[in-house]
């Protein structure tokens, strides 16, 4: 973009507000337009399609999330493995994060038939399974944590995440009314028992996950953070 | 249906094939008539909208993997589990079987918009938590596995194998590329290893995957099964 970084950045908020209103299937550059108070031709201006849009809105989620990992790279291992885990957690209270990750599960499913798409995808899983073989590598360079496979470990935790995640906003409802926490809260628990547990070195003890989650909201609630609040896949 | 139970099935085909060749967003009742033969208004004489139809085929599905399931249920729990999670796993000569698959997550991701796709999803979350739940119950009754929270371990794998399975489909292509065997292949190596291991018995080994996969896909070839190969989310 040839504008301010700040004309990016609402256009980037507007895409971000017309997912989370609109989904992914139906959404116009009209929705977005409105979403950011822009003209359409304005947007079109700066992307010739709403593909263009799209793809560079991926980019700009994923690059931030690299920011915002980056910038956690000095708290100790155990600390940002928890952060991370923390990261795929919905509150009750969540629900328009929820609708914003329905549209991304949404647009994930064009990845086979979209190659800029995929490229996004495959970067944000590089990104993921990276970080978490950085912290495990870190983690055991410091004795906190066993001499483990930090590949195979990492592609076991984000799947797990992404998993829990898929499950609750699809389920959204159904699962609400019968269950108390929901799944992304319940396998976290349990991915820090059963998987992160087991790989501590003796003595060494996580932090509480919700003291994580905590700060990973307030972190959220940044200004101008609101379409970087959160990570894509 | 008031007609033959195989002209039924027959339409069922033709939802899995259409689901398979159009996608779900895209689907058309003439895109279903014409993969089963049939005509439009025959499919329309029993099912009044797309949704009808696409609500009794997840129905059906589901079904079919509670008869797969219950067939299975004087078996080993050990052979019990290692098939569960083979079931997940995706073999690189099985792009059909991604395609149908990034269909459902596309329906999937209507759950949260339509109350009739979502009580089948909750079905389906039903089933696979259930069905592991109770491979385990049954395993720490038979001495094989320890006794552990049969639920906790049952949501941490079923969101384990179902991120695995999404990622894998999502990333198609690019992934391949990257790697030499997959993300379902490799997360349920790990999960069998990391999560199913530590609940074992002493002594108590569980069987090789591969076997318990060609078993599965043996299965799944059968006359009629075609619909039913796979199972749903």
């Amino acid at each position: 973009m040839s504008d301010s970084p700040s004309a990016a950045a609402e256009i980037m908020d507007g895409v971000y507000s017309a997912l989370r209103a609109h989904g992914y299937a139906d959404l116009t550059m009209q929705d977005i337009a409105d979403e950011c108070s822009k003209s359409k031709s304005l947007l079109h201006y700066h992307y010739d399609t709403k593909e263009d849009l799209l793809v560079a809105f991926l980019e700009y989620i994923i690059s931030d999330s690299e920011d915002r990992i980056a910038a956690r790279a000095d708290d100790p291992p155990v600390d940002r493995l928890v952060q991370f885990v923390g990261w795929f957690v919905f509150a009750p209270d969540e629900a328009d994060r929820e609708a914003f990750h329905i549209a991304l599960l949404e647009l994930r499913t064009q990845g086979p038939f979209n190659e800029r798409i995929r490229e996004q995808l495959a970067r944000s899983d590089r990104l993921l399974r990276g970080t978490v073989a950085d912290i495990l590598a870190d983690g055991i360079e410091a004795g906190v944590f066993r001499d483990v496979d930090v590949e195979e470990t990492a592609a076991l935790l984000v799947a797990t995440l992404d998993g829990a995640r898929t499950r609750q906003i699809t389920l959204a409802g159904a699962e609400r009314d019968a269950e108390g926490e929901g799944y992304t809260r319940e396998v976290a628990e349990a991915a820090l028992r059963r998987i992160v547990g087991p790989l501590l070195a003796d003595g060494v003890e996580l932090p509480p996950l919700d003291a994580a989650i905590d700060a990973l909201r307030l972190d959220a609630d940044e200004p101008g953070s609101d379409a970087a609040a959160d990570r894509t896949e």
